[in-house]
C-alpha cells in the first residue's frame, strides 16, 4: 500500500505531504469515503466546519479505528475555524464542538479558514453558518485577526490543536502575523495550481518555516461544478497539452503530474476523489520525479488566476484585492 | 489659472483631486519646482520622508507664502511615515521632525507609507533610512500595523495631522484596519493605472468612505528611469493606441487622458513634471469628460501589472503576494 512522505513542521510534528480533502464530500457518502481512504493508505484528512460533514468524517474514522485499520495517533486530522467564530470567546467552544463532532479529543492541525471575521451565529440556530448572516447579508465582526490568532494559540497551548495554521492569508498578512505571534503558524493553506503558482508567497513561507498546503491542485476543475464562469472559461489543466505530454512521458495521469509538481515544490496536497482507483493514484504521487525542466514548464503556465475568491461567489469581501 | 476640484474626505475636509507628487524630484530643483507649481495653481503636494526632499519642498512653500501666492490654509500638504518609524514611540517624534523640515505645524494628511515595519534608524545616523538597515540587510520590527495605526490616530487627535491615511495596503489589510480603527483612514494611496485597474479595491474603499489617491498614473513610465525590467518590457501607456486615439479625439495629451480616467473614477492623482507647460496641462484634467465607453476601453487594458513592488527592487518583502 502506498503511503505519503511527511513534511516536518516548525514544531517538530510530521504532516503527510498527501492527504484527503473533505470539501464537497457528500454527507451520505462521507463516512464510507473516509473509511475507504484510510484503507487505501490515507492518513491526513482535511476538514472544516464549513464543509458540513465533520460528524460523518468522524464516523468513518471511528469505524476504521474500531476495525483495526489504523490508530488515532497514526492519523493527522485537520479542521478549520469558521469566520463566524473569530470572536475571542467563541474560538474554544466551537473547536470543542468540532472535536465532539469528529469524536476525537484533539486536532492535529486547526486552521483559521479565512482572514475574515463575521458576526457570531449560534450553532443551534444555523450550522455551518456560511458567509451570509440573514437575508443574504454579510455582517462583519470587529474582532481583529490578532485577537483570533491569540485564541488559536491558546488552543495550541491547551493541546486541543497540536498544530495551528492559517488559510487564505496573503503575504502582507503573514508578515503581520509574524509581528504578533507568540507561536508562529505551522502551516498556510492556499489555492495553488499551475495557473496560480504563488512563488513569492511560497518563498516567504519557506523563509519563515511555515509549511504550505495546496487546495484546488487541479485548478478550474473544482469550480466548474460550482458553475463559476471564470472556471468554465479556462482550459482544464487535466487536458492541457503541457500536463498531458509530461504525464504520458512518465506513464502517469495528468492528476498525478499536477500533484507531483506541488509536492516537488514541497507543497502538501489534499485532493479528493470518490473513485477508489483514483484515490490510490492520488496517494501514489511521490514515487516518481519530474525533471527541473518539467517543473519549470508547468510553473510557466502561471496566469495569477484565482478561483476561490469570495467575490466570485457574490460575497463582497475582497480579501485578495 | 486652472484649479482642481476637490473630494470631500470622511472627516469633512476637502482634498484636491489633482496634486503634485514629489517622488524623485531632485533636491537641487525641488524648492523652485514647488514654487512654480503653486504659481501654476497646484495646492496639494504629496511628499514623504523617503523622498528625501522635504526641506526643499518646504522652502518652496515658504517662498510662495512669503510672496503672497498662497496662504498655508489654501495648501494641502501630504507626507508619509517611513517604515523605520513604525514603533509606537517613534511616530510622533518623526512626524514632528518632518513638520520642522517642511517648516509647518501640521500636515493636511499623514500616511503610513507601507504596511512594513522596519527596525528604527536614528535620523542623525541616516536619513531617509531606506529599506536596508546595514550591509544591505532588511531588518524587521515586531511592531504590529495596529500599534502603528493607533499612534497615527494620536497625531490626528493632537492636530499634527488633520487627516490620516494608509498606502500600499491591500483589501484584506484594510478590512483589518476597519476592525481596530477608532478613526477610519481618510485616504488610501496605491499604484493605479490602466495596467493595474484595481476595481475590487476601489469598490471596497468606496463602501468604507476611504478616498483613493493614485500614484504612478502613467504606468511603466516612472519605472523605466529606475531601470526596472518589467517596465521596460511593457508598452508605454502614453504611446498606447487606445490612449492616443482617445486623446486625439478630445484634443488632449495622452497624459491628460490617463489622469482624467482616474479622476472620473473619483481617484485623486499626483503627477509630477519638471516642465512648466506639462505642469499646467496635468492640472487641467477635469475640464473635459471621457465617455462611459472610453473609460471602459481604458479600464480594459488591465493586466494586474504592478511595478512598485518591493520585490522588484530586490527587497524581500512580499507585501503584494
Amino acid at each position: 500500500m502506498p503511503s505519503a512522505p511527511t513534511v516536518k513542521l516548525n514544531n517538530g510534528k510530521e504532516m503527510p505531504l498527501v492527504g484527503f480533502g473533505l470539501w464537497k464530500v457528500d454527507n451520505a457518502t462521507c463516512a464510507d469515503t473516509v473509511y475507504n481512504a484510510i484503507k487505501s493508505g490515507y492518513r491526513l484528512f482535511d476538514g472544516a466546519c464549513d464543509y458540513g460533514n465533520e460528524q460523518e468524517a468522524g464516523e468513518g474514522v471511528a469505524r476504521a479505528i474500531k476495525d483495526g485499520l489504523v490508530k488515532r495517533e497514526e492519523l493527522f486530522l485537520v479542521s478549520k475555524l469558521w469566520n463566524s467564530f473569530h470572536d475571542k470567546e467563541r474560538v474554544k467552544p466551537i473547536c470543542k464542538k468540532q472535536l465532539a463532532d469528529w469524536g476525537i479529543d484533539y486536532f492535529d492541525l486547526y486552521i483559521i479558514h479565512f482572514p475574515v471575521a463575521l458576526k457570531y451565529v449560534d450553532p443551534s440556530v444555523r450550522y455551518p453558518p456560511g458567509f451570509f448572516y440573514e437575508d443574504e447579508k454579510v455582517v462583519l465582526s470587529k474582532t481583529t485577526l490578532e485577537t483570533t490568532y491569540h485564541a488559536m494559540e491558546e488552543l495550541y497551548e491547551e493541546g486541543l490543536a497540536r498544530s495551528i495554521g492559517i488559510s487564505n492569508y496573503t503575504g502582507t498578512l503573514i508578515m503581520d502575523v509574524e509581528r504578533y505571534a507568540k507561536i508562529m503558524p505551522q502551516t498556510l493553506q492556499v489555492e495553488h495550481h499551475p495557473y496560480l503558482v504563488q512563488s513569492d508567497l511560497l518563498d516567504l513561507c519557506k523563509s519563515r518555516g511555515i509549511a504550505v498546503t495546496a487546495y484546488s491542485s487541479f485548478g478550474p476543475q473544482s469550480f466548474i461544478e460550482l458553475d463559476m464562469q471564470s472556471a468554465k472559461d479556462t482550459p482544464l489543466l487535466m487536458e492541457h497539452d503541457t500536463i498531458k505530454s509530461i504525464a504520458s512521458k512518465h506513464d502517469k495521469t495528468p492528476a498525478q503530474v499536477l500533484l507531483r509538481w506541488a509536492t516537488q515544490r514541497n507543497v502538501a496536497v489534499i485532493p479528493k476523489s470518490n473513485n477508489q482507483h483514483r484515490l490510490a493514484q492520488n496517494l501514489d504521487v511521490c514515487s516518481f520525479d519530474l525533471s527541473k525542466e518539467e517543473l519549470e514548464s508547468i510553473s510557466g503556465l502561471d496566469k495569477g488566476l484565482r478561483f476561490n475568491n469570495p467575490l466570485n461567489y457574490g460575497i463582497p469581501i475582497p480579501i485578495f484585492a
